[in-house]
């Protein structure tokens, strides 16, 4: 919280969409504490991961203001005079985004074109952290993923995605507006969505475990990495601040490489109790799935001086401890 | 045009999509001397490519609807039944898009979801051949580009087609529609736009020619492939014609490599006459442009046994002819 190197936030007017969801409620708390000026832009979809909850102990402290990435004329007023922008608004959900292809372009393509737009004409000063994603990649041919290994996205939601992150990268390179994109890996934590599996499975899993039910394990051998999300902060705050990160689309990988199953074991060892159950892929889910994944990030690493600081055990214990005591406000 | 290999499209119930632009057109004329049953869509928007004298001669041969595919409840009625879908619509200037981004978005993002989710409800056997193009790739890493580059778009226009593309790709994969995306190369010949330089330079080049007046060459060292339009209406044929097509975007490149400022020499040749300015990029293109391109394709001429036909000097001297007999058509 009081690193150093975040000094340089302090008193910046910073905005944050989809700043009452997961990522995004973790930023605020987390550029509160250092003393920046911070607005959050949310729509509170239900089936999306704003909750109030969230931004519980910023009243005050925060300017929150309800409304919609695809609200132009609201974006247009909220970006004005912000000097960094966490743009962290879009839907993650891959089966929502083959059932309602629309919506997810409204929302992943056409509102990031929009905000780039709107920056490039009423705040061209700002710096812009998108929030892309590993999804994008789909199949792995080689491991560890670098950033450059072709993007072949499996479903709607990594193709707009992807569309969406090359209007940043555009609008950096032909506008001259600041913009970084990092490709986050499954991120996890404290304020992350658990009512379901929308969000990320881990979410679900944290809660049942917290429930003490048995939870379900799809295939199980699939490798992936795990950010925590405080480590996800510290990556986006050093995107924004380190100048040679403007231009680029960066990798977030985790701590480690972990297998379903032995992230299953983690789970219950974190919660001291528990059990799941492994579970055969339902074929709709498998023409989709991208078998293991996990980044490297030495690209982000090397330029931006990131480290992930919280091991998985660490992590998960503490979501789980957090969940045992507000697990009631995300249900 | 009474290749042996594409006898099996006798009869076929094809729908082209831009079927009054340049190579839509083509396309037709070829299909109807082939024996198929053609419906043209096309909106006929007035900056685009789209030109009524370019389906002269297929008056009662052909049927022709003119909608705009952003026009969900025409499309709807129109794929029903068709075997073959070459869909070709789309907006094409890279400036445009970066002037109206929107309307770009809606065109080659929007519509073609939109044209994918028909086809899946109304017209699942339908076989897609989508015109992407080789500005997707940006500027290369090494020459000649195969498909193992990565795509790294440098205007509006050139992700959504990315965004396009893959959307394509994703229907094939995830629900058994046969979709196939070739990149193009710059594809130039017979009823491509010459009016100004807002489908490509050579269209300008060669009306200027035929009126005897200088063109003007931009840079001139850089070095391009161009695929005359026969040869890219064979490819697209074939593409629709090889099962092994389905699920894969292929770049399909030109007879040859050449300088901007040596085709600007052949030009001449061809046109018997003519002087060209050699001119400095302004500032506003040199932002967005890529340097030499030039494509490999021998995935495609593998896999459709596919090869150019007509060499540079040949089809730039039938342009030529052209347009001498119907430029004013092209006014």
């Amino acid at each position: 919280m009081t690193d150093a190197r975040f000094a340089a936030l302090a008193g910046a007017k910073v905005l944050i969409t989809g700043g009452i969801g997961f990522i995004g409620s973790n930023l605020a708390h987390r550029l509160v504490a250092i003393g920046a000026d911070v607005v959050l832009v949310d729509s509170l979809i239900p089936e999306y991961g704003g909750n109030l909850f969230n931004i519980d102990g910023l009243d005050g402290k925060v300017t929150v203001n309800i409304s919609d990435i695809r609200d132009v004329f609201s974006l247009r007023y909220l970006v004005q005079g912000r000097e960094i922008i966490f743009n962290l608004a879009g839907q993650t959900s891959h089966l929502d985004s083959m059932n309602d292809p629309n919506t997810d372009l409204e929302i992943n393509c056409r509102s990031q074109l929009t905000l780039l737009e709107t920056c490039r004409k009423h705040a061209p000063q700002a710096k812009i952290v998108f929030a892309s994603t590993r999804q994008i990649y789909g199949a792995p041919d080689y491991l560890p993923v670098d950033e450059k290994h072709l993007l072949r996205p499996v479903d709607v939601n990594g193709i707009n995605k992807m569309a969406g992150e090359w209007y940043h990268i555009l609008y950096n390179n032909v506008y001259g507006l600041k913009a970084t994109a990092l490709r986050l890996t499954n991120t996890y934590g404290p304020r992350m969505r658990v009512k379901d599996a929308r969000q990320t499975f881990l979410g679900i899993w944290l809660r049942l475990a917290c429930e003490n039910k048995p939870f379900e394990v799809w295939g199980g051998a699939q490798l992936r990495d795990f950010s925590y999300v405080d480590d996800t902060v510290d990556a986006m705050l050093l995107a924004a601040l380190t100048p040679g990160c403007a231009g680029h689309a960066f990798n977030i990988g985790g701590d480690r490489t972990i297998s379903l199953k032995d992230l299953a074991d983690l789970v219950i060892k974190a919660n001291g109790a528990g059990t799941y159950v492994a579970r055969e892929f339902p074929a709709e889910r498998k023409r989709i799935d991208i078998g293991d994944y996990y980044a490297d990030d030495g690209f982000f690493r090397k330029t931006a001086g990131w480290t992930p600081r919280v091991p998985l055990e660490e992590g998960l214990k503490q979501s789980i401890a957090y969940y045992r005591q507000h697990l009631a406000r995300y249900l």
